[in-house]
């Protein structure tokens, strides 16, 4: 986690400090439902909490020394609580412990980037109820193509947002899976119920059948999940990068007071936010394949995964967040520059407009191929500037047979395009 | 696709014949949703249907000139339907043809995937059911850890591939979407209406927002779905892997007759098929980053996404489809070998018993540090070979202070480890 | 392999007829090298050549039934030499004749990769000496930032088409390694002299340490050697790409006589090839995680790595050798704007030009943040447009305190940035 | 970076503090540069070198208010440095001290991972000396199949290694290349002769042509070598894994004094060296894609690769080195169990030698489909345990015809096989 790409929630997640507090919290939940079962006497963990306070740096000492990490946690425990201790972890797996406590980790992680996906969701509503009515040129393959409005794109990008608010739910609901199972996931010196009464405690469900892991289709799910909405954020970066373009520049990304665009170029106003979004994206896209290689471990569980998700489960939960917070603010301060927009509609003479020329045609009973190809003579020409597009259509031998210049002009009316507008935008908002 | 990997009812699907029939049948949709609003004459797609048979090369021919390939199946219907013709594709831009056919498409080859991930599904059940009581030992970092059950493992690959179906239909829930709304996606032309009435007709839904194309975040979760399906089919072939190995030999994949092992050592009999398939699913993880790459298409789209779906969707599918269907074979063939299994669980004399002891140790009082260092010195003992296990705890000073050797007995039984095994498969089979 | 993106060269190399004869190639280079040390009769390997012909269906046929392609391989030959086919793969395992051919295939694949690789090294040359004095602005984050020439993007592109061919050559080198050394790599029955002197005639050198197999240490390399040179095609690409869009409009690629923009809308000219390249270079990459996981193969060798290569391999290579070509047409053929170019030179009143005059300012004595706040100030009030930048820069009181106008219009020429190409252009072309 | 997997001298490289030094080495060496040529006045950068002692947590001050790092850099130099400073940065742009102190940490970075690759190259040439004689059988798919030697597979790896260090090499050549041209890589206000001068004192050589940037293909080349080196030792770890599992016990990575192998099973000795180094393994791999992203950049650069650079740079160099010098003690330190390797041997009971029966039956004139048949029935019966395999052989009638018991037992003899170890051991050393 570089601290540059980390909010300080986030941070205090995977602070050490933290994620022994939560094996604790496992141990402890696992031990209150042992004091239900009789197994333990009743009043253990509550004699055991008030004395114990994590300090991850004798935790580090021990480990030094064992080589294991939650051994070593245990005798720093024990160091602390003394004699009652002992009834900690009876006939726990040490993965009974890190599993539980990644669930609430990586649980309590997707709380914070479902909080700021809901933030980002909500930006881009206002911008798209905003922009409703601002017209733009819609382009495909960079070219110009057809008007549309900007408000579509918002509401676009909405839509996309909310099936990423599913994604991520999705994943969040799967992985608060834990698991007080033993050595080899089936109970050994444990049961179901006690597993049941312990992850309650923790907000978690048990692994439906576990080895001594959970199972790691669920962490893949969840890391896909991250990569999906990272490139949904990249996408919008990206177009946020075409429009800032000098030759476009039909919105640019907000730009701070003190800023500076560049050490050698004083003038430049940077889209350093969305390029620093899309590398963000590709970081996070790195992640998924060491997740999906993570899942098939040997017979019942290798610790391969483990230095795995030490990286990527911190990183790709914090550039995640970083990434949805970063676009939050650019979509909320973006600034938009309507005439130029309205400019670019007109650029190329009604070219954009063509298509409604072409089915005009058709409708008037000429066949596609034919209708295609006058209208194409005439974009052409006007392209390489013999006239407007207009124009030349109304001196087009077949078109004026079967179009008068009045009937190509309503054709090529700009509001016609934005007509359904209100409907898409309706529809995106109430999903 | 490799024919090698490829079954025929998957080769119909993404046979170019196929890709074609279902352009035209999108584009009927389209007319007699056009139809019914009074845009196009009644009975247009009923008179076309029927005078229209795809030649797939009769398309190249044209495409090979136009470099358009819907330009040149539109082209090749007129040549066949003549005049009626010029009603179809009425304001109709080609991706809405591409992306409303390719969602058939994908609908289709998962609803093979999901057939063959039932299929798979049955035959886990049934192993489930018939292993329940077959004991093995279990293992952890590919070190004996303690007894479990045969039954369970495939019990715990049930209930993962029950979790990949949710993914799978959920997957193929997200891409039947089309879209019929023209160029940038504003209904130019068109209306919501005429869209929904054609989808309709196709077994799909409408994008919420649409740019000229259906929006990829949806094929990207298409893949992942496939990648982590992939990635549980070759956990088992993994698993199957090493049962088989010769030093293991608990297991071994079906062995067809006249089937040769291999040309230089005629006895061997190797998990080919699961090696095959473990090669395969690193195949299809491979697919994901393409997949997630094509998300960020400029503006109202560009066409790069087009090159990638032409390899990776084919791909993809087919080979998902084959590693299930070859797993279904393995698993319902497997070669179960339950006296090796047996063998296995007493081959470190106990040792594998030795957290019974330890947590008997425990409960009579001694500290955990303790107890495992005493335990520990007899299990290193035992393994070095000085005696059994169970010799070396009965004269353990430590340990022999507080159980007697019946007590240590009585921890060491091997039935004791599966008495919760039903519990788990009964949990399992109910997901 | 789609046919779409496969020239009939690279298909014929992996061609199931192509795979077999280098197989049959193979066993008579082991022969020929067996008859020379005494081990097989003199002529068998003559005698059997002529005999055979390879008819890939027959060995389907017969591997339908062994399920072993090798052993198939050798029937189907049996069946047509007789006896003397028994001293053919005397002591070979089939991995010595599967890796041996393997490495041809691959070698003759990548010998037409870097013909094509030639090629357009060729083609950008040409172009860089072309368009060496073609003035255009360079854009930095899509910015404009200062003046540069058109060629020194190709001399670019060109510079680093060598360094790829450099790693497609080495990667060549690092593939032509065949093994002929048994089950396990220790030439149980055969010997280093008997493979130095079968691989020798297929112009391979012998594996350094073998496994049964050739290490994939190198296969990994050449996949990612294929992957950057798709990497430098893609950045070609999406620079083209940019230069197509209606807004920059500097140059297009090739645009075919009959070839359609849009199905919907006839004017446009879409940057479709280079959008095609795109894709394909996301393609190529995903095949390089599969070829890095098939390094760590199990002990002497498992055959996971065999499916991965029967997909990636065909693939890999087709495409790249295809984005080559595709690329070479685009460069060879690409429409370029000149006046377009020296437009946009001049679109920012000369605010491209600001960091001359910085260093003019700096040049006198200014500090560099007070020079830096003077110049930005101009150039952000030249934004909003109430002067031109020169206008505003000698209106300044800092900057014309410091500079007479004459010398900002020196500090502002453009031909002194050109300055330095020819020496440039001059380097890369040395390369 | 986590401190877990992290050496001092990389985390040394990689800090803020050391970062910021090469920055300021790299402002003087252009000073002192353009003091040789005139510009600059002689002596500048030996007056500002004593004056500035960096500060990370000023710039990051200065860097909350300016937004860019290298003005902040520029800054915070100018405090303390006065006057003088302004000297510094003339005509250069961000990116030349960027992209070029990025080169210096790369390639320190790669310096250290060559060393920890020359170390373990070195231990791996110890073993295969100490293990040259050590007999032990060949697996491949899991599954025994003839004799080999130990020594063997550690010469594998070392000729493995050394290909990666050859590897790493290259990569550390061409990332030694650095960049003083200015905004568009043409010299605006520089020249190749400062940029030739001032990289020469940096140790690094000019990029052939620049836009703002160092070509990222050079960066992708790097990360690749990175990750083909993870993936060689990841397949020793993979290979002492399986040797280490119960079963097969042949050799075990080195357990600590005090370490403890399992919180719940005291007896337990994990390979956790190597399953962590697989895990990393999959970690470096992830890295690759993002680098290859990352090569097409906008026009003459866009900022997207920085973000990925800050991750992926210290991760991927810091975890390899890591990996390199755990495998190290790993293997230093490798138990090895030679009793067990000549158990696994005859495990078979001589089944393992059954190729060199294969071939002496056909060198007595049976064809090979008949003899193979024999061998294999008498291999299928010994498998389940009718008799031994030599036995089995010597009553097969086909067998018996043709060859003597004696010669039965000669064509079986282990030490046959090692025969031409010695020969491939001194190729590989010579490598």
């Amino acid at each position: 986690m570089l601290e540059r790409y980390l909010t300080p929630e986030m941070e205090r997640i995977w602070a050490p400090k933290n994620r022994y507090d939560q094996w604790l919290r496992v141990e402890l939940a696992a031990c209150r439902a042992m004091e239900e079962r009789g197994i333990v006497p009743v009043g253990t963990a509550d004699s055991v909490a008030p004395l114990v306070t994590i300090d991850p740096r004798r935790i580090d000492e021990i480990e030094a020394i064992t080589r294991h990490d939650v051994i070593a946690f245990l005798t720093h425990v024990e160091e602390q609580a003394g004699e009652p201790a002992r009834w900690l972890h009876l006939g726990l797996t040490s993965s009974d412990i890190l599993d539980s406590s990644f669930a609430i980790l990586l649980t309590d992680a997707m709380s914070l980037i479902l909080q700021e996906a809901e933030n980002l969701s909500s930006a881009l509503r206002e911008m798209t109820l905003k922009h409703r009515k601002t017209a733009m040129i819609g382009r495909t393959h960079g070219i110009h193509a057809e008007p549309t409005s900007l408000g579509l794109t918002f509401a676009l990008w909405y839509a996309e947002m909310r099936r990423n608010i599913t994604r991520l739910a999705q994943a969040k609901k799967i992985i608060s899976v834990g698991k007080i199972a033993g050595a080899v996931g089936n109970y050994g010196n444990l049961s179901p119920e006690i597993e049941a009464r312990a992850l309650e405690q923790l907000g978690l469900t048990p692994e439906v059948v576990a080895t001594q892991v959970v199972q790691r289709d669920r962490h893949a799910e969840y890391f896909t999940a991250l990569a999906i909405t990272a490139g949904t954020i990249e996408k919008m970066a990206i177009t946020i990068r075409h429009w800032q373009r000098t030759e476009v520049n039909e919105a640019a990304e907000p730009f701070g007071k003190g800023q500076k665009g560049s050490s050698a170029m004083p003038h430049k106003r940077n889209p350093i936010l969305c390029e620093n979004i899309t590398g963000l994206a590709r970081t996070v896209r790195g992640y998924v394949a060491p997740a999906l290689e993570n899942m098939a471990l040997w017979h019942e569980r290798d610790i391969s995964h483990s230095s795995v998700e030490r990286v990527i489960a911190p990183d790709a939960t914090s550039l995640t967040q970083f990434m949805l917070r970063r676009m939050t603010t650019v979509i909320s301060g973006l600034d938009v520059f309507e005439d130029r927009m309205e400019e670019h509609i007109h650029l190329t003479g009604g070219l954009v407009l063509s298509e409604s020329v072409l089915l005009e045609v058709i409708r008037k009973g000429v066949p596609r191929q034919k209708a295609y190809e006058a209208v194409q003579r005439c974009a052409m020409a006007s392209r390489s500037g013999s006239d407007t597009f207009f124009q030349l259509l109304t001196e087009d031998p077949l078109i004026r047979e079967k179009l008068t210049p009045q009937e190509i002009a309503t054709a090529m009316d700009v509001e016609h395009h934005l007509r359904h507008v209100d409907q898409i935008i309706e529809r995106a908002l109430n999903t």
